[in-house]
């Protein structure tokens, strides 16, 4: 069995983290309530507001998972009386909607898993009612397809809804544009293509939401984006209950590393290791899970595969997991139908590479396919670019 | 001015943390849907639950602060026209409040912070009225008091009540026992007595807690325990969403640390500890902050002691750290008026000296005593056992 630490971890998060960055949590404590801190925290706004496409000021960091931060957004916007149109296509739309239910008057928009979203039914549900908040994730993990976000925002301005992305596994491997977008409350995780170890959701609320929030008694008290705010201000820099200071050494130190690499190559990596994955399993016969329309893409950060007939997904994660390579099988009912491939974080072209040829040697000995050597040159010639 | 490296951590938390338990977060990323994970978590319940007096199985891990956890179990366990009782004494008693206020129809008994809880007036209010939670602070950190865990226990017994008890501050360096005394739900923080980072939050719920969420819709998502416990149980050994996988191993390796000192050795050291600090500064004319009677105590992990006339506690508090001694003031109206010196974790007896010989230099340059060199004799008398 091979040891953890020869493992490559292929999953759509937690990725892995740079020995840089796990180096920085080994930082001896300091006080959450000073300059220090604070300065930390100033970058962490800074550079994530670049990865969001807003300003630095609606940047705050709660110290707990993605989940953490859409529920902040969804419990903080909304009374329970409020219509919240949850639009489900995956695992965590659905997550969405049950969060959504807890603190608004649900109205569903369910699409199979794996189908793509479908504007005529989201603007036929915002003429029918009278919907506050919007919630929709940008790229649905579980089933690797990039929702129309840019038109789901046009439409909520055009009804004057409000409009909260769920953009946990794309922030930092895609380009996002939370203003342009008109994106009121947007969330993210550190664990994903910022590739720091899970632990911290960063959260982007314009003054548009902060202001609406005023309005809201029923928010949660430990996910209250006013206080999070409040404490990120310009005078406080910091958090309003004691963060997970480590985490934070760790982000910050993630984040300079996409500074350093330049965001613009950084999303262009993550849609050519994407694309390389399509490019040769789709060469040698497997077909993609999602069924897209004119407004939705494939992943930028992770791939998803049906299984070949005969075989479990399962069997194929299992089987790349004796050679130490770790990517993850469908979700809930997908289980078994789909395996996924990410391409997150500080994943490199040549982690793509093994993942692939020992893939194809995988389905060769399973009996899907009749010889091996095709993927090399073909996923060779999609990343080409990434070698010069 | 001192780096950062150099400083003397002595507030009541985030404590410095051993660098055995800060390497453990350089590990590289695990999966955490998978047996390694498992086995960590397994670790945590077990070696937590003998910090708390309780079985393993009732234990589980939030990735939040202690906050977090404090909002878990009012939100987990009250309606909003549920009755629950919010002893104030402090700072923290006054948090569990607001929380309750979000959750329930709170009856709120206030006592001056610094004054102890009188058992007559707390059996009054479970008399007058159909209490169904208590909330308390068993170590009150900002005021330095151990507030009566067991007496109040009896009384929820006796009025059938439920019984919350943050031990936030007080878990790993003073005698737990949950079970024994009746408490239903406890919350600590890794970052006080148990000497991990802040970041998680480790929660005991017992079965008649876990029974009665059920009865409870209107529990918070991320933080809703019966996921927490269910995810907990001996099949699965995980979290329902991703946890903050860095700070598992850091807790893992703290929890070790004080299974090897062994608990009632750390017990009797904090308790050394903070007798030491109280001992010699009474002895050059200091006084003690807490008004204490006969059910409560002095905290056994942290001290607080009134500024002497004339001179503000933060200006002591700004000398020591001057000399790179972290220590801290009063909170918000206690601001100025109080200190405070924590004994926590893996503090020291010669982290204990180092201190107080520093503050006696500092209250002499600043007039307040006239001349130095008692403290070091009767904090060494104190502590003697310790070096044996």
């Amino acid at each position: 069995m091979i040891k953890t630490e020869d493992k490559l971890m292929m999953m759509p998060g937690p990725v892995a983290v740079p020995p840089r960055v796990l180096m920085a949590m080994a930082r001896p404590m300091i006080n959450h309530r000073g300059k220090e801190f604070s300065a930390i925290y100033d970058d962490c706004q800074r550079i994530s507001a670049s990865l969001f496409g807003t300003a630095p000021e609606n940047i705050s960091v709660i110290s707990g998972s993605g989940t953490a931060g859409m529920e902040a957004a969804i419990g903080c916007l909304n009374n329970k009386e409020d219509k919240i149109l949850a639009i489900e296509n995956g695992k965590f739309g659905q997550r969405f909607k049950k969060i959504a239910g807890k603190y608004g008057n649900v109205v569903p928009l369910e699409f199979e898993w794996g189908k793509s979203i479908d504007l005529a039914l989201v603007e036929e549900k915002l003429e029918a009612g009278d919907i506050k908040t919007i919630a929709m994730v940008h790229n649905e993990s579980s089933t690797a397809i990039k929702n129309p976000a840019p038109e789901i925002g046009a439409l909520a301005k055009k009804y004057d809804a409000y409009f909260i992305l769920d953009v946990v596994s794309s922030v930092g491997g895609d380009d996002i544009k939370v203003d342009k977008w008109n994106v009121d409350i947007a969330v993210t995780g550190s664990q994903k293509c910022i590739a720091a170890p899970p632990g911290l959701s960063i959260v982007s609320a314009n003054e548009r939401a902060l202001s609406e929030m005023q309005n809201v008694k029923t928010r949660p008290y430990y996910l209250d984006l006013v206080a999070y705010h409040k404490s990120a201000s310009k005078e406080l820099k910091e958090t309003p209950y004691t963060p997970a200071v480590s985490l934070f050494f760790a982000l910050q130190e993630a984040l300079k590393m996409i500074e350093e690499e330049g965001l613009d190559k950084r999303i262009e990596r993550h849609y050519l290791m994407t694309k390389a994955v399509r490019d040769s399993v789709t060469a040698i016969g497997i077909e993609m899970f999602p069924q897209l329309n004119e407004v939705s893409a494939y992943s930028n950060t992770v791939s998803a595969m049906k299984a070949p007939a005969g075989i479990s997904g399962e069997d194929i994660k299992k089987a790349l997991s004796k050679k130490g390579i770790i990517i993850t099988g469908g979700q809930d009912d997908l289980k078994g139908k789909i395996f996924r491939i990410g391409s997150m974080g500080a994943t490199t072209p040549t982690n793509i590479m093994t993942t692939l040829t020992e893939l194809e040697q995988i389905l060769d000995d399973m009996g899907v396919i009749e010889q091996t050597g095709a993927v090399m040159d073909i996923a060779g010639k999609t990343m080409g670019k990434l070698y010069e």
